[in-house]
Parts: structure tokens; sequence; C-alpha cells
């Protein structure tokens, strides 16, 4: 068998001590798989002296995270600090430079920094992989950039964040609000003391950016995202879906679609969307990821599992692992950093789609006759339209529409001519509808 | 860039003339990801004037298949004839042993002679892969053997086969019984003329013996698989499943479980199951296929897409020539087949398992005194029992039950306890529970 892969080890947070715990029960099964084996030779983190549940006595200590770069007993270097900048990003810098290849479950980092670091990489001859930094365990990066690397690929559309889906699937299934569901994701750790991160949709965008990249052959460009959160859907929102056929899911979609001047553009959006009951991406519950590719010839591939925590995330960084240990060099982004195209970025309101639009209004006549002339002077066509019944706390109405399918444009002008009305109690709430 | 990775085309189907459309679509994008051209210099079949709606006229034909395997001009022989034996056997031995990488949607091939094709490549240093084999257009070989390399497997289980699927959704759409819904499938070309190899289990069990070994690192063993194939299910069995809150799906299930000397044996069953609605394998409608690999880190993981279909299979395909362009080299099952266990077989027996019996009966008094006897006397637990009201033609009655949780060679003993029964009309059908 061939010489033991090295591993440095940088972070020893839940994913750093869950890649401690599967090296260490998997590994004869690695050795094997990978036809050497792979060693976890030194690991660095902040605090030295927390007790993470496993014994960390057998590897070196290295006090100095960056000076792990420069080891000369080390082949890869696994960067589990987190953060897009600081530490993390010196470290995967270095590494690649000094021609150590890099493993990273970092999605903000590889967002704002991939091309870089995977230009690097190039000139060193050294791999740059990131499975776990999208969808956790799910191996939706090779599935997308290996699996289906003989497609020219339609879309990616996925439930990237394992917390909103958590917190949707749960308004679903118990009919309780927003505020109050977040509250016990947070007692049950699937949402963060700050969640801002999660539910305002950004994780979702670093994701989404990453595999658009992959997707469509594009410099990626996560400020080009769109990205709406959950923060706004109510209860109410839910039943209205229900009675509609749909389920709502925060989704992220990228396409590539012709400009007006024939070049092709880019969509990258995450959005919270009413989605079909009978797409396959209604059925994803609780904290699951999934992700769906639509190839010109492979048709629709879908890619689902757990999309986070320590054992599906120490999962993915040891594939990568392996995947180095077998000699395996996919490009970070499927092909060269030069050939990436620098796409631009496509316009929404050119998009044809179906909406449901929700309006909280007060409780008094001509407000639906305000709601539908607008929709009539925008162009838009109105499919159904529901008045809720009794009125919520504070006099205030839910009117729900959705719309024939037609141009956003179109949506976002009535919306316009609605701003500033004095019946509306809050901005109106725009989803798409995906399916059906 | 590198020279073009060169391709010898065998078999010009479907499938062959879906690997030239592709090729043809998306040659610059492949060469792109590849970091090489994809170039198909030589092609061969049986018939060379069929019109396949492709232009051949590009490309050199072999009148003599067997001769692409010595052709200096080529390195990878596509061997898409078709049959565990004869001329496809010969061209992937001799391609393998002259040092030609071969890629091959054979799975009785691989399922027979995938060990000995295996290593005559390791031998030969050339390539051996067969994404296309299992699963259509599905990279699950890919995600087993390389996204969930980091992982001990704990099961496997797909929907293989989709012709039986989409027979079996489509009985449960339509309420229709299983010969009418086979005629059609026929006609729609889901089903072939002799339908026998798909709706028997065959075909699912070779792809699944080709997993199972992949997943667990066994020698390949397809004569194990215990076969059951759909032919049995009547409409009456679906609306009953319904009832339960369960779908019927062919299944394909392979574990390792502990035998009585505590070495690991190989458990593979083809065998139709009631799926609970909650299981993701619920929702695979049609001629879908879909695979749940479960890791011990991993958790479960779930690939679905096309299942056959020149498009989806060409893609599955090119993805392994793209493997082999960029250099990519996993072993064909993972690990080196020296490494591959000889894994005794499971005995089903001892597996404990919820099970569904549905027996036919003569509409007279003591029938059900006699099926109940022998359940408690073998030991079986009944969780419920449905008696169809009203006897089907001829005055059969259906009886179907559900058993609690038990060793399944305590239902063979009832069953056993049973046979020669003049009150059962033909033999009971079983059908283990998954998921629920």
């Amino acid at each position: 068998m061939a010489e033991p892969l090295r591993i440095a080890l940088a972070g020893l947070g839940t994913v750093g001590a869950g890649v401690i715990r599967l090296v260490e029960a998997n590994g004869a099964l690695i050795a094997r798989r990978a036809g050497r084996a792979v060693e976890i030779v030194a690991v660095s983190a902040r605090d030295r002296g927390r007790d993470r549940g496993v014994d960390l006595s057998r590897y070196q200590w290295e006090d100095d995270m960056a000076a792990m770069a420069a080891r000369g007993d080390v082949d890869v270097v696994v960067e589990l600090v987190g953060g897009s900048d600081g530490p993390a990003l010196t470290l995967a810098r270095n590494a690649l430079k000094a021609g150590r290849s890099v493993v990273t479950a970092n999605k903000a980092m590889i967002a704002h920094h991939g091309l870089e670091l995977a230009a690097l990489a190039e000139q060193s001859g050294a791999a740059l992989k990131f499975e776990a930094a999208v969808a956790g365990g799910i191996p939706v990066i090779k599935g997308l950039s290996e699996g289906a690397a003989a497609n020219s690929v339609d879309s990616i559309h996925g439930i990237l964040n394992g917390t909103c889906n958590y917190i949707l699937s749960t308004m679903e299934a118990t009919g309780r609000d927003f505020g109050e569901v977040l509250k016990e994701a947070q007692q049950l750790g699937y949402a963060e003391a700050d969640p801002a991160f999660d539910i305002e949709g950004t994780d979702a965008a670093h994701k989404l950016a990453i595999l658009a990249a992959i997707a469509f052959g594009a410099r990626i460009d996560f400020a080009a995202v769109r990205t709406e959160g959950i923060t706004r859907i109510r209860a109410a929102d839910i039943v209205q879906a229900d009675a509609l056929g749909y389920v709502i899911r925060l989704v992220g979609m990228a396409g590539a679609e012709a400009g007006p001047d024939g070049q092709a553009r880019l969509f990258q959006r995450v959005q919270p969307r009413l989605v079909a009951r009978s797409h396959p991406l209604a059925h994803v519950r609780g904290a699951t990821n999934a992700v769906v590719v639509e190839g010109n010839f492979a048709g629709r591939l879908l890619f689902e599992g757990a999309g986070a925590g320590a054992g599906p995330t120490a999962s993915a960084v040891v594939a990568d692992i392996v995947d180095i240990a077998r000699g395996n060099r996919t490009a970070p982004f499927s092909v060269r950093v030069s050939d990436l195209a620098e796409m631009a970025v496509a316009e929404a309101g050119h998009r044809q789609s179906r909406s449901y639009l929700r309006f909280m209004v007060t409780d008094r006549p001509g407000v639906l006759a305000e709601i539908t002339a607008a929709m009539r002077d925008a162009g838009v066509s109105i499919e159904s339209l529901i008045q809720q019944g009794r009125p919520e706390e504070g006099g205030e109405v839910l009117v729900a529409l959705v719309t024939h399918e037609g141009p956003e444009s179109a949506v976002a002008e009535a919306l316009r001519l609605l701003e500033g009305s004095p019946s509306l109690t809050e901005a109106p709430l725009v989803m798409n509808l995906l399916g059906g």
C-alpha cells in the first residue's frame, strides 16, 4: 500500500471533532478504499483546553494555525475554522501556495474567494475541494461536476438551508407561526442564537453561488444572488398554499438564459416559493437538504440527505480526502478557472412566472377593488383570489392571489402602483410558484 | 489542451445512438470539463444499414466488433452491445487485456463477470466503468463509491427497475390490474415485448448485486440475490396497502449482518414491499429510479432520476468517459478486487420484519380460523387483519394481514402449516414492510 496521506486539521468544532471520530471509526475501510491510509498528524484550534469528546493526545497540537500550511509532514490541510476571511482564508491561501491540498466546509470563504483559491491550486498543482460546503453530507458537488459532467445544465434548484426547511416544514405540520417555531428551533439546536445568516437566506445564497458556478461554468458571483429570507412568512400563507396544492420552501434556483444581446446571462435567486406537492422538493421535510439538477440529457436528477450536522459534514470532508488520496482531480469548479465565463446578471423582470401575492390590508370597503385594479393596470392576470373571512388581530385581513404565468416585471409594476396605499398594513409578500 | 480521448463505440441501439447525439451536442462543453476533447473514432454494430437517426459517416465503421479492442487509435471502448456473455464479454475482455479502458451499460455482464473484468483492468492499468449499468442516468455508483466513500454502509435499498415502478405506480393511480397495465406499458415502450427480465426482478437483481459489492466491499454474488417479481400483485393488494398507509414498490435491498459465527454476512433481496408513505421511496413514480444509501456518518442519502432511456443512459456513459479523460481512477468496486471479501449469504429467516400476508381463499366458514391458528402455532403475532367483504369472481375472498415485527422464519413456518390447505386457492403472497 502507498504512503499514508497526511492530514492537518484546523478547527475542532462540531465538524472537526466529527472528522476525527470518523477517521478513527472507519479508518481501515477508508484505507482500503483510498488505497492508502488517511492519517491525521496535526490539529489546531483556538482553545486547546476545551473538551471535545475526542482524544487529541495522539495528534500533534499546533498552536499557530497558520503554521500548518508550512509543515513538511502534511499533504492536506483541512480547514474547518469558518469565516469568509481571516485565519481560514490565510491558511487556505498559504497551504495552496505551498502545494498542500485544501479541503474545506467553508461556504462563505468559497463563495467569496473560491476563484482565487482555485487559481492558486491550479498553479501549485494542489487540490482544492469543498463538498462539505454545500448541502452537508450530500455529494452534490460531485454529482454535478462529475455525475452530470456530460450535460449542459438547464437549471438547478434546491433546498440548501436546513434551518429554514426545519422551520417551514414545522410551521406546516403544526400550524404555528414563524417566531414561535424559530424559538423552538433555537432550543433544539436547529437554529443559531443569531439566526439571521440562515433565515435571511445568506447561507443558502453562498451555496447557490457555488453550485451555479459549477453548473454553468461561470465565474462565481455571490453578490448577484437575489436573496430573500423566510421571516415574513405567516402561518396563514402556509394555509393558503396548502389549499392551492402547494407547500412553502426556501428554494435556491439558478439558470442560464439568453439576454437581449443573445449572450447567456446567469440567473441566481434564493426565495421562498410555493412548491407543488407533486414536485420532489415538496417532500423534503425537517433539516434535510435536496438539490435538483436538470441536465439536457440526464433529465432531472435529485440528490437528497442531511444538510448539516457533525456526521454528514464529516462524511463529505473525508470523501474529499479519499478523492485526493485516490488521485482524483476534478477541477474545483469543474473547468479551469480561466475557462469560467464572466456571465452578466439576468434580469428577473423578463422571467415568466406564476406568483403568489399576499396582502395584509385594513378591513374596509374598496380594498379588493384597489388591489385588483392595480393588477389590471399592470397587466397581471389573476388566476385565483382568496380573501380571508375573519380579520386577524388588529382588524387586518389577508388577501392572497395567484397570478397566471406572466412577466415578473408586471407583478413588480402592480406592486409599485399599490405602494403607499393606506389600505396596506405591510408590504406585500411575493412568492413564485415551482412545479404544478 | 491535452490529446483527445479516442473512443470506439460498439453497439448502436438506443443508447449507442444517444451517446453519439450527446457527444455531438455537448462536445465543446465536455472538452472544457474533461480538459481534452472526447472523440468518437470508430463505431460498430450488427446491422450497418439501419437508420439510427444519427450521421455515422464521420466515424470509421468497423465490421468486426471484436477488432475494436485491438485498434491502436483507441483509448476507450464503449460496450453497448448487451448480453452477459458473447460478443460483449469478448470485446470487454480483449480491450482490457490490451490496456484499453472499457465503459459499459451492461448490468448483466457486470453482475456475472464484473470481478474478472475488474481484475483484468487492474492488471493492465486500464479503467473499467459502468455507471450506466445501474439506475440509468443517476450517478449512484459514483455517489456510493466516492460520495459515500468515508462511510461504513448500513444498508442500501432502491427502486432499480423503471418498468416495474411504472406498472406499480400506474396500478396505484388507476386501480387497474397488473395484466392490463403491463399491456399498456408494452404499447408505450416502458416494457419489452418479453417483459420477464424486468417483471420477475432479474434486472433489479443484477443492479442490486453490483451496488452491494461496492457498498459492502464484497465479491459480487448475483446468484445469492433472493428475487421475487411483481407478477402476483393484484389491484386489491394496492388497495389494502393504501388503507394501511403504504404503497407497493419493487425494492432491492442489501445489508451486511453478523452471522451466528460473528462473521459479516451479505443480505441481498429484490422483493415487492409495502413502503410507508413517509419513506422517500414512496414518492418515486413512473419509470423513475431511486437509491437510498444509509451510511454510518452521512445518514440517509437519496439519489433519484431517470432509470432508463437513451438520454439519461448516455449521460452516465459519457460521465464515465469524462472521468477517464480527467484521469480519475476509482476502482470499479471501490476497492481492489483482492480486497473484496467472500461474504457468506445471510439467512433471511433471522431477519426481523413486519410483513403483509395476502391469502386468496374460498368463501366458506372456518377459513379465518385456519389461517389465524397457523399464525398462532408458528408464533406470528398479527397486528391487523382485513377480510374483503365481497367475494371476487369465482367465489374467492381476499384475506390480508399485517404482522407485528418478528422473525421471517416464523412467517415461513406459518405458511408451511397452511401448505396444501384446500381453503387456499393460490399460494399466499408475502411482502415485507419498509418504513413507517
